[in-house]
């Protein structure tokens, strides 16, 4: 979460890996029942490689309701609720190992796109590399999200199987085009490297022909064949054919030149601007003329796989020069494109009416993906553009040899664009933003009732009321309800025998903005933020005898440090350490 | 990293816990090497509470190399070297469970202290609660820093023990009072909590004493009774015993008004200024008068456990009343003093000199520790000062419950103190700062020679050289020798039969700056980073069949997507899975 126009990082949202500051993945709520939502296979997941946060829509304009991320290196996807800046669900894509064309929302967020990046057989099979045409693919995979329960439904959820090019950025059609989806793609050479093995290496087999495919995707078609039942079952996931998508129109193609990359539908939905990493264009797809083209079935041939090719030219508004390594082109409230030129480091500014480049300002350096104040949406607000830059070499202080990544801000609002800030990026870049106006988002300062679970946002089952604070032995274990508030926990010494197993059932009391409490015991490995108002639970085995501190882990009052207690644990077999006999003390 | 004045973040520092965006803990070097050597007693720790980071001193001012920072949650230090900033080592206190005065260097980083903070049984033993003042105990350790190596050992290091008060801050003495350091205290009482069971809560137990104790230490005495083999040993430790300590003038005793913290020597190393959190004043302690006093054995009375205690009076130059809740205090090169107000939420600047008060600025709000250019070394550069805020409240824009701390830059070159900058800590905050001179860090820009080793800064034994790239077969797995260059890997197949042990070695051959390249394998959870020059290897084993893409993390070029392969795991039990045979390909 980055402020603007301060350029201040106001926040960073824990996803796929454990954030022991902020408690994620140390209590039930994060490490149950989200985390591990996201485990592949029988691996736990612990890191993702974040790409394309996309915020809920509605009527194509940002509500403020959710963000989605992908996490390209383990096809998964993450559901962030904006009240409280929480990650509420992960889900893992059963038939990829990949993706890139995530997270991308439908107008009303009735889907989220998930495309796939690099091919391999559907569902996580095994095929050897020689049957790469022939059993690796491809998919575009549709996440149903349900508003009202803030979840993705993997059961309403449906894939459509590609051929085994490398698909990249996604976008969704709005307006005119809403209940399309544009998914480009790269390697339609099907290259697969081995340079160890007489093959050329990806880089360079992947950049021989002159044309890719722009996968156009008909979504609201796909979903009726999907609820009529015309798919197949892969690893339990409901995929459609191949050549069903292609013989029922779900799937089409259009040459899109040289390495392309970016795939962005322009603001009225009426166009597609993708760009070419070794193209100098960006080449403005007309939806109209698409959709003409493919109901009168006007097409110029068919792909190996069955999918039908329209005309590159019949399909085209037009190209317009911009310069080296076009990438990622956003909007403003005037008509004008902004696109990123990666290998120029520049920012290409055009008229999408005219055609025509109007200014080009240099940026430092190597631009990957480029945001605007609402710039994906039905309606950009102009003003700020942020130039995400992959390399800063020389902007900032040496901070050794892995540098950060700079977001340059960038005041669009007059004549000509004016560089306005340096933001040097200290962490892993999100790859990709949104700029959304502040008054849309609605935070919550404490959670209520007190005593909420932080996904349910309802008083969690073992919620505990100021009072009630006890310590109960059942079957399953010694149950801990405690409660805290400035500046004690109670209860403050907890006993146990060794090998007992701990249920925690932890309530913050506190109610005032910015009352958030920690807890974390010494060499158990656990540590909870609980923010006012939160419970949370947490179960561990006491399986090492000894003495255990636990405290607050958050600057909370004057007496912060007196707010601790102990974890007694008793041997199993009674024998008493401590310190050496002649140095007890004579209280 | 934060940049002054810009405020900028330019980096963080992984150290105690896994951090995918720079490969931190999922490579052998990180997770193996150096994480692992922080697991305690059996229990892999991947979290710290982190507390005072300090800078390597050289005769008493920053040099530059190297930032120590402890682990107040788990009793832990670690080591980070400022060429390249990254954590080349972790050590685990074996006597303690929790620290709080960590990590104070001396003047020529002979030594990094590290006071405890909860009392427990020395060792990590079991004690009933009840045995409290005879079994429970606090320690003060010396971990011997060898700057040649860059590493800490344990074998030259040793602790003092302390009785069960809880030790605080601490700070080691410089000129004259080179060779001893200071650590203040609280919870003389002795209170341990009980508050189900009809105890006072530490915060009321802790808080009756109207004095606690300054633990004066003479580190280099207790250096020559270690060496002298004065010590006993606790769990393979050595501890110089606290009757010990207390007979041979290692430990005295000074009284600290009303719940002391902070404890700061001046830049002439004369005085020791403490603060009090339910105190008015800052009380300064003159060093020339402690040691008269030690040295001509005029004591007022002894603890309970036999420490030798000084007059109040007789040990102090004088207390100057500040506010409410002075806590910690650097100083500039006027002779001024500043301290933090957290009650009041004030900076004080007072003069050392007049020892009066000379303003108050009101900071937002609640500031805990407060920094100053070269402000707590021998020659403070003035100019600067920082607030770190614990709360923010209405300083941003609201990012939910979990609100951003805040730390305030102070102009303090004036005659009035002039606040001049927000800064919102979007992560953990890291307990205290230094404020250091760009100049004095020198980080490197590449690893030299190519295929270095982080943690060595040698050529790795397995660093791969251009044009060596090949796969082997050894009685412990598949050995791969990987390069990696802009923008391919080599090999970038490599062929597994399930079950088999791989062994990743890879070498990043870039030798440009910020030329880093990452490396991910889909659904095996690793994620390296490798900067310009790096080596490192990682070790797993090919448990699941199947075909999992790997690929760079890093947007090294314009074909960056193209930098991937495939890692193929041929099923033990030749399975062959795929995707559905009607839709098999045509090529």
């Amino acid at each position: 979460m980055i402020g603007i126009p301060s350029m201040r990082i106001l926040k960073y949202i824990a996803v796929f890996t454990p954030e022991p500051w902020q408690g994620w993945g140390f209590g039930d709520q994060g490490s149950h029942d989200v985390l591990a939502g996201g485990d592949r296979r029988g691996m736990v997941m612990r890191w993702g490689d974040t790409h394309h946060p996309n915020l809920s829509e509605t009527n194509g304009d940002y509500d403020g309701q959710f963000l989605f991320i992908g996490d390209k290196a383990n096809a998964r996807l993450a559901v962030i609720s904006l009240t409280d800046f929480a990650t509420t669900q992960i889900v893992a894509n059963p038939i990829l190992e990949s993706d890139h064309g995530a997270a991308f929302v439908t107008p009303n967020t009735e889907y989220v796109i998930e495309g796939s990046q690099y091919p391999g057989p559907l569902g996580g099979g095994y095929a050897p590399i020689e049957e790469y045409n022939e059993k690796y693919r491809g998919a575009i995979t549709l996440w149903k999200f349900d508003r009202a329960k803030g979840r993705i439904l993997p059961e309403e959820s449906f894939a459509i199987e590609a051929p085994p090019y490398m698909q990249d950025l996604a976008d969704a059609g709005k307006l005119d085009s809403d209940g399309w989806a544009f998914v480009n793609s790269f390697n339609t050479e099907r290259s697969h490297g081995g340079n160890l093995e007489g093959q050329p290496p990806l880089e360079s087999g992947a950049s021989q022909n002159d044309m890719d495919y722009l996968h156009v995707v008909n979504w609201k078609k796909a979903e009726e064949l999907f609820k009529a039942g015309k798919t197949v079952p892969i690893a339990g996931f409901a995929v459609i054919p191949l050549e069903t998508a292609a013989a029922e129109g779900v799937l089409t193609f259009v040459p899109e030149p040289k390495s392309p990359h970016g795939s962005d539908v322009t603001p009225d939905g009426k166009y597609v601007v993708v760009g070419g990493k070794l193209d100098t264009h960006a080449t403005v797809y007309d939806f109209a003329k698409i959709k003409a083209l493919i109901e009168a079935k006007d097409f110029v041939g068919k792909d190996p796989y069955g999918v039908p090719i329209l005309d590159f030219q019949k399909s085209i508004k037009g190209q317009v020069e911009l310069g080296l390594g076009p990438l990622h082109t956003v909007f403003d409230d005037k008509g004008n494109a902004y696109t990123s030129l990666f290998v120029e480091s520049k920012i290409a500014k055009w008229s999408l009416s005219e055609m025509k480049l109007i200014e080009k300002l240099p940026v430092h350096y190597n631009i990957g993906h480029i945001a605007a104040a609402h710039g994906d949406t039905v309606k950009p607000h102009g003003k700020w553009v942020v130039a995400m830059n992959k390399w800063a070499i020389d902007r900032f202080a040496d901070v050794g040899p892995l540098l950060p990544q700079n977001f340059q801000l960038v005041d669009v609002s007059g004549p000509a664009m004016q560089l306005v800030y340096d933001l040097p990026i200290p962490l892993g870049e999100p790859h990709y933003t949104q700029i959304v106006a502040a008054d849309r988002i609605h935070a919550i300062d404490h959670y209520s009732p007190v005593g909420s679970n932080s996904l349910s946002h309802e008083k969690d089952p073992q919620a505990v009321d100021g009072g009630q604070e006890r310590i109960e032995r059942h079957d399953d274990g010694v149950h801990v309800f405690m409660t805290q508030v400035r500046s004690h926990f109670t209860p403050d010494t907890i006993r146990v025998k060794q090998g007992e197993t701990v249920h925690l059932h932890i309530t913050n009391l506190e109610q005032a903005k910015d009352a958030t409490h920690g807890f974390g015991i010494s060499s158990y490995n656990i540590a909870l933020s609980l923010e006012p108002g939160e419970h949370d639970n947490v179960t561990f085995l006491a399986d090492r005898a000894g003495v255990f501190p636990f405290y607050c882990l958050e600057f909370c009052s004057a007496l912060h440090l007196e707010m601790a207690g102990y974890l007694i644990v008793e041997p199993a077999a009674a024998k008493v350490a401590g310190t050496p006999k002649r140095t007890g003390g004579r209280s």
